[in-house]
Order: structure tokens, then C-alpha cells, then sequence
């Protein structure tokens, strides 16, 4: 009786919980917090994390996911709540994560906080990447952080002709292209050598791998834009998504992307402009001196 | 009387002509170009651009200002401009611009497109900064390109102490910090490393110049945001306004910069997405494959 | 008669002339080669470039090499013609090459100014990388411009741990680590954003490829130093030498290279500072000023 | 007489102490340096080292330098000693600095050594800069870490038209250049973007501050070659010798730069390839993993 009158009182009632597959202490953290959660009065259930089919088919029933891993994790629960309009909250076992929102010894007071209603959520865009091929769609991508089309393993640059909206930008001569979010700034396209651009910034990024003799800056595109690349190579290219997904594609391939028609949504917290308090840290920058 | 029926007609009636005043051909081009536009019904003035205070004068009585000159010239006409609402039409006398529409041999066809009304207008965002020394306001500047904080003559970097929206970011220690637009990640920015961004976006860039041991990379920030600038330096450092205002700064004075209350109005006859298909050929790269 | 004394005054009397087996144009041009070093005196075969095991036997009864294609052929050459001190001469049949010598109208003229000895020998050096694994030598690679120690297809960054004379530099975490010579420092090593070295510097250059939070910068080697690479990876990482072969490694297989025992020789007919004048026009930078 | 002959044994008899002008510390130390030198039986004298003059004649009779600082004193020390052989000891009163050798707690064990003859000297190239203006030199310069050529405080770039050895290289169009030597390569070179050479390379390196469109990459030269820069600007440009030495230059001033004819003799007592073991330190990277 208490318990079902504390329970009407949480902001979410179902909750999953998944764990990465190969830490210990995940699946032991899990089970803590599935404990926790059922005393609160909320119904829970834990999954490894890597049991996408399972997953999938309990994801509707649910109004959070709690993710224990890294980054990693994170992208891939994205992909997995696609289109559910379920958020989720990272809980930290990596290095120092972008997308996790807790780390390991917070979590029961941070998770008691999002059950209490004290939360905000942080939308994200994903692209959408269709791989065409002899004018038919091959199949259809989701990325949360970027979208690379670079050379396969042999060491020859891969030419990729470049349109915005149907216009012709340029030709990139290069290991690989990066087509980056926002989210993804702080990623791959930032050891490429790209700016940081703030979460909810819904614009593209363009960031060449080792461009050679070509256009070496980043560039950011217009909201809404359609970006078509064709691939130009004498032996494989690749299509990467994530740094999860690999897909070979071959001369005359192309990949057209825009934005997704959902976003990712990510439970927070920290305060509403913790990206940037955030980001020098992460980047492993010294504060040199405060006010 | 057809005269003023076809003046009626007409999408300005009111136009204000300035050339750069050390270039003959400008000021030749000025003069033929009034001679056309009251031979098309419309009233007409020309100008040195340099003589700024007899313009500000003129302008609230014009509907279109048309500026003879390079890139440079079209900051000084925004300047000028600002809060009338005005657009303005820029003609090439320059190298390769980023900001000025017309090349000097189409300026016939198109200043009569431009009378016809067949044009759209950019916006573009401008950068407001206001100088302050102990808790007091010493002046505000506008910019379109960027505000640039750097050390003086002396080789001496400086310490930039930099807050977003009041949260601490980082301490720069530089050759100076660029603050640009949009607009200005083809200028000045570009040099120091920038990504680009697309004119219409309207999200303040920061560019270190010469990062020594402190963030070296070049950040997005949130539209909307107050940047802050706390300077420290032993001799004095200096704020540029768009290449073309330098001030001295003391150590300790702080400059804080949010989007400003108007934004300059660029009469355009191309194309809408003209940014990206004409970008590439400003920057010198050439086309190496077109589909 | 006539013949053997005008050959007893050639610098060169017995010539292999290699041709690029893809290009038509290569193989008539090096039929037309043949012929007029046959009408000079001097003895000469010619042989795709692409056939090694033969050309390696006909190698050392040759006292120049003619090579008829692009950079690519050139480093193919070099390889072949290693410790068998013979120079090559490279015909141009690609884009800008750095290592090709002749452009393919002027090859009359300067292939008899190099048999009449009006020419002067470039020394360039060569990387000699060991790949070790479990404490065995399982191969040994020469490389003109460079070695690569990258991941494979997989998006994931490999470690590796760098020791210069056997103490410890740093880990770099990236995409993959360039180690070239100065010859290569116009290659990958410029397309990865590091700096132009003069053909004779005898320094290696350790250039990261997409670094993710760690060393990002280029850096210069001592003379005679022994560069040695442990792998860490989850997957397999790829040894790439000069673009040309491919090597798979295994996590904690080690590469170590030094400066090999033998130096390139390229045959030179312009000014011996050829290298700076000719730079600026093979980056594709025009010439904004001469004096 | 016990004194005598441990004097007799020292590696140095005559000792002068320079120290920081503005830091107690220093002078402190100097002064207990001073002490400890005197029981070893050397002969030493102790002076703030902005007091030039004074030093400049007391330099000839000294066999050892010891500078208490960072590494603006061990700059000033270096062109002060120019041309009388005399090696300099740098105890470290700064930040992390690139050319002392000593921290403040290791002075007692570190000059005894010193004394006792275990150490090795290290030879660092010098710029020689010779200004001219209308075929005529004005001055001559020294640099150890860089010579710069850049704008003065306006904000418009220089054109600097460039050439080696006689030979047109380019024009760079950009706040500045840096023609830097391999001790420089850690310092102001470093900020703009440069690669590392380790310190007993004897070339020069060239690396552009903001370069606009034109060569933006860092280039190393070949050994002995002159560097000849002629300035084109319509305002003034700045030449800055080792960040403490400012002069005005005007339109079509020259600079002409070659190795100088002495070398800075650095006394150090750590090991011979000390340079890669503390670089990463002192670039503040951590050391992700040892073997």
C-alpha cells in the first residue's frame, strides 16, 4: 500500500537496465540498482547489454533505460531506443565519458534524484545515412556520433565527390571523410582535428581524414541540409557508424545523409550548461587559473 | 512623367553609393553607376566610404546602399548602417571577397535586377562588445567579422581568463583570442586555424592565435551566450574590431560580448545556397572532379 | 666504329627502362627510349615495372635505371635497385610527382644530357623496419618514404608504445603512426599535417595519424636513432610500407626501425636547390609575388 | 694549502652567478650558490643578470655560467656569453623550462657534480640576423630560440617575400613568421603550430603565424642555407629576437638569417638522450602506459 502510493509519485515507473558485457562490476552494479529501483516502489528488469534482440522487444514497455558502460554503451542504447522516445541515463565504467551523466560511486543518490522528478533531458541529433548503389537503396544508418566513409585497409586514398543540397562542394582526396553531429565533435572528428561544437547544435560537421592536396579545413553546414557523397576508389571503401557498424562499399557508391527524423534523448542531472564546465576537463586540459 | 511611373515601379528609389577613396576605377564605377540609377527614375548620391561622419548623415533617407570597394569596405558599410535596415550591395574592387555580390563587369545587369526586385535578403549576425575597466563601461564596439583580443607589439603572451554565460571556461594563454561569427570564419579565424561556418548560423566561434600549452582548439558556442574576457597581461593588449578599430586594453579589463541587437542586411542576387558552390573557389581549391 | 667510340664516352652504356603496365603511353615512350639509347651506343631492355622477379636479374648488368611512371613507380624501383648502387631516372607519366625527375616532352633532350654525364646523384635514405613477434624477426622492410603502423579496417585506435633508443617517448592513441623519411615528408607524413623536410635530411619524422587525446604533434628525430613500436590492440593493426605492401599485426608484435644500410640514388639533371624552388608549385600554392 | 689542492682538482676555478632580477628566491639561492662554491674552493662573484653591462666584462675571466631563472634568463645568459665559450648552468626558478637544467632542491648535489667534472656539454645553433635597409646593414641579432618577423600592433597581415639560398621560396601573407632553430622548436614555433626537433639539429625551421591563404605548412631547411626575408607591408612589421629584443622594421627592410658562428655551450648533467624522456613531461602529456 505505501509502496504503491510511493510509487505513483515516481517520474518513471518501468525501468531497464543494461550492463556491459564484458565488467564485473557492471553486472554487479545492475543488480544494485535493480534492488534499489524495486525499493523505490519502481519495476525493473537487466539485460546485458549486447542482447540487442531481447532488448528490442522489452523497450516498449519501458519509460527509462539506465545504461552501465561507456560511451560505447551509450551509442548503442541510442540506436536501440530509436524512434521510443525513452530516455537514458549513463552510468560511467569507462574512461572519462561524453554521453554518461553519473559516475560509479553517485549513482544512488543520482538515480533516486531522476526516480524523484529532478531531472532535464538533453535532446540530440542523430543522422540518417542511406547507402544507395545503382540508384536503389541498399540500407539505412542511424549515428548518434558521426558517419565515416574512409579507404578500407589497403593504403590508398579513397576520392569522395561531395554535394550539399545537390550542389557540388568538393572532391576530398583522403583516408576518409567524417560526417560528424554535434555529439560527435568530441569524438572521432575531434582527433581529426575538428572544432567542438555544443550539444544541441543541429548542423553537420565535415572533417577530412589526412586530406591530401585537398580541402583541409572543417567545415560546419547549414540546419537541414542534405549531404550526398559518392564514392570514387579503386579497391574498397568503407562505411563506418559509430565506430560499431561496418559496411564495405564499393566505386560509385553513395551515401546520402540528413538528419534523423527522431533524436536521442539523454536524462541530465547536472546543470543545464554543464558542456562547457565540463569540457575542459574531459579534454584533459589543466584549469590554469581560476577567477 | 513615364519617368515617375516607371520610378514608381521601382524596388528603391533612395540609393547611397560609396567607393573605396584610394581606388580611381571606384570612383569612375560610382559615378556611372548614379548616372544609370537616375536614368532608371531613381535618386542617388555618391561618397568616399571614408568619410564616415557626412554619411551617417545621409543614411536614414536611402533604402539601399550600394559600396564600391573590397570586403573591408563592406564592414565599414555594415558599421555605418547599423540599426537603418538598410541593405547593402557590395561591388568588387578587391582580391577575391567573401562579402561583396557583384563583379565589376556585371554591374549593370545586376544593379537593374537589384531595382527590379528580383533579390533576397541575408542577415547576418554582428557581435556586440562592451569594454569594461574597474566595474564600468569604457565603450562598445560592433563587429561583423570578429572582436580579437591579443597582445600588443610586445612579444609577450597574454592570459585571456574566459567565462561562457558566467561558468568558467578556460584561461587562454596566446598571441590573442578571435572571436568571430560566422561571417568572420572566412577571415581572420580561417588564418588561425577555424573551421568554416555557414553565414547564416548564429553561433560565435572562438579561435586561439598561437595557443601556448593551453587549448588549441577551435570552439563552437551555443547561440545566445554572453562571452566574457577577463585580460591578464604584464604590458598592454589590445582589442581589434573587425580589423579596422584597435583599442588598448590594461590588465584586468574585462570584455564581454553577446549577438548584437541588429544584424547587417546583404543584398543578394545569386543563388540561396551560393555559400558552399562559391566557396571553394574563394579558397583557392580547385574543382578536381565534377560528377 | 663510329658506334663504339661515341659509347666509350657515355656515362651510362647498359640501361633497363621500366614502364608503368597500366599506361599505353609508358610502354610506346619506353620503346622510343630504347631506340634513341640504342642510337647513342648505349645497350638497353625494357621490361614492365610490374614484372620484379625478372627486372631483379637483370638489375646488376645495368648502370642506369629509367623509370616510366609516377612516384609510385619510383619507390617500386628504389626497392628493387637496393645495395646495387644504381641511380634511377624517373619519366613522369603521373600527377605532380616529388621523386620523378623528367617531364615527358622534355625526355630527348635530358636523357642524352644524363648519357653525356651533365647530371648529379641525389643520396636519399631509407627506413629498414624490423617486424618482430614473439622475440623473432618474421621480416624485414625498406622504405623510402615511409612506414605506417595503423589500424585495420576496424574504426578502432590502436596504441602504441614508442621507444626512442630504447626509452620510453609516449603512447599514441590514434588512427595510426607515420614514420618517415624526409623523401616521405611530401607524401603521407604532409596529407597527416606534418612538416616539409629536405631531401637530405637523414631525420626520421614520427607523424600520428588522427591522434585521439594524446601526442599531436610532429616530431623531428635525432640522426641514428632506433625507433622501436609495440601494438596494442584488440584487433589487428597494419604495417604498410610505402603505400605498396601490407602487413598484418598482432596485438604486442613490435616494429623496429632504423636508417637502412643503403641510401636511394636518383639521378638529377636540374639545380641541385631544385627542391625549394619546385616545392611551392608541387603543393599547388601559386606564387603571389616574386621579386 | 688543502684548499689549493682541492681547488686544483675542480672542473671549474671561476664561477659567475646570475640571478632573476625580480625574484627573492633567486637571489637568496645565488647567494648561498655563492657560499657553497667558495668552500669547494672555486672563486665566484654573484649579479642580478639584467644588469648587462656589468656582466659583459666580467664574462671573459669566468670558466662557468650559472644562471638562477627561467628560460628568459638562460636566453639572455646565452647571448651575453656569445663568442667566449663558456658553458651556462641553468637552476630553474620558472615553470617547466626547456633549457635549465637544475631545480631549486637539487642545486647542492647537482653543481658539486658539476664541479667534479661529470657532466657534458651540449652545443645549441644560433640564428645570426642581420637587418638591412637600402643595401645597407643596420644591426646584427642573435637569436637561440627564434627570430621573428610579424606585424606590429595594427591588424593587418605582412606580406614577407621569402628565399633560400637566393632562390624565390614564396610570400607568406600572415601575422608573422618564425624562423626558429631546434632549441626554438619548443617554444614560439611550438604555439603556431610547429613540429619538435631535438636540440642538436642545425636547421632551421620556418613556421607562419595565421597564415592567409598561403603556405601554411612548417618547413625545415636544409643545413647552412640563408634565409633572406624582404618585408612588404603598409604599416610597420616587428623584428623580435627571442621575445626580448623588438625593432621596427619599415616597407622593403631586410632580414637576412644564417647558423651563427658560435654555438651556446649548455653545461648538463643528466643523460645524453634526456631530450625525448622529459619532452612529453614537459608538453604536459601524461605517460598513458610504460612498457
Amino acid at each position: 500500500m505505501a509502496r504503491a502510493s510511493k510509487s505513483s509519485q515516481l517520474a518513471f515507473h518501468h525501468v531497464g537496465i543494461l550492463y556491459h558485457p564484458q565488467l564485473t562490476e557492471a553486472r554487479v552494479m545492475a543488480a544494485e540498482i535493480l534492488e534499489f529501483l524495486e525499493s523505490l516502489g519502481a519495476s525493473a528488469w537487466v539485460s546485458s547489454s549486447s542482447d540487442e534482440e531481447a532488448i528490442s522487444c522489452r523497450i516498449p514497455a519501458i519509460d527509462l533505460l539506465i545504461v552501465i558502460g561507456g560511451d560505447g554503451s551509450m551509442l548503442r542504447a541510442a540506436r536501440i531506443t530509436a524512434n521510443h522516445d525513452i530516455p537514458i541515463l549513463g552510468v560511467n565504467m569507462g574512461h572519462l565519458g561524453f554521453l554518461v551523466e553519473v559516475q560509479p560511486a553517485e549513482w544512488p543518490d543520482l538515480v533516486k534524484q531522476a526516480l524523484c522528478g529532478y531531472y532535464w533531458i538533453e535532446q540530440r541529433m542523430v543522422v540518417n545515412a542511406e547507402h544507395w548503389r545503382d540508384d536503389q537503396i541498399i540500407n539505412r544508418y542511424e549515428a548518434l556520433n558521426e558517419v565515416v566513409i574512409s579507404r578500407g585497409q589497403m593504403a590508398r586514398v579513397v576520392r569522395l565527390n561531395t554535394y550539399i543540397d545537390g550542389g557540388f562542394l568538393t572532391t576530398y582526396i583522403a583516408d576518409g571523410l567524417i560526417v560528424s553531429t554535434a555529439t560527435g565533435s568530441t569524438a572521432y572528428a575531434l582527433a581529426a582535428g575538428g572544432p567542438i561544437l555544443p550539444p544541441e547544435l543541429e548542423n553537420f560537421l565535415l572533417v577530412p581524414i589526412a586530406p591530401h592536396l585537398s580541402l583541409d579545413r572543417a567545415l560546419v553546414l547549414s540546419k537541414g541540409v542534405t549531404v550526398e557523397i559518392q564514392v570514387s576508389t579503386d579497391h574498397i571503401a568503407v562505411l563506418t557508424v559509430d565506430g560499431q557498424i561496418e559496411v564495405e562499399l564499393a566505386h560509385d557508391d553513395e551515401i546520402v545523409m540528413r538528419a534523423g527524423p527522431w533524436q536521442a534523448q539523454f536524462l541530465r542531472l547536472r546543470e543545464k550548461n554543464y558542456f562547457y564546465q565540463s569540457l575542459m576537463h574531459r579534454l584533459g586540459w589543466p584549469h590554469p587559473k581560476k577567477r
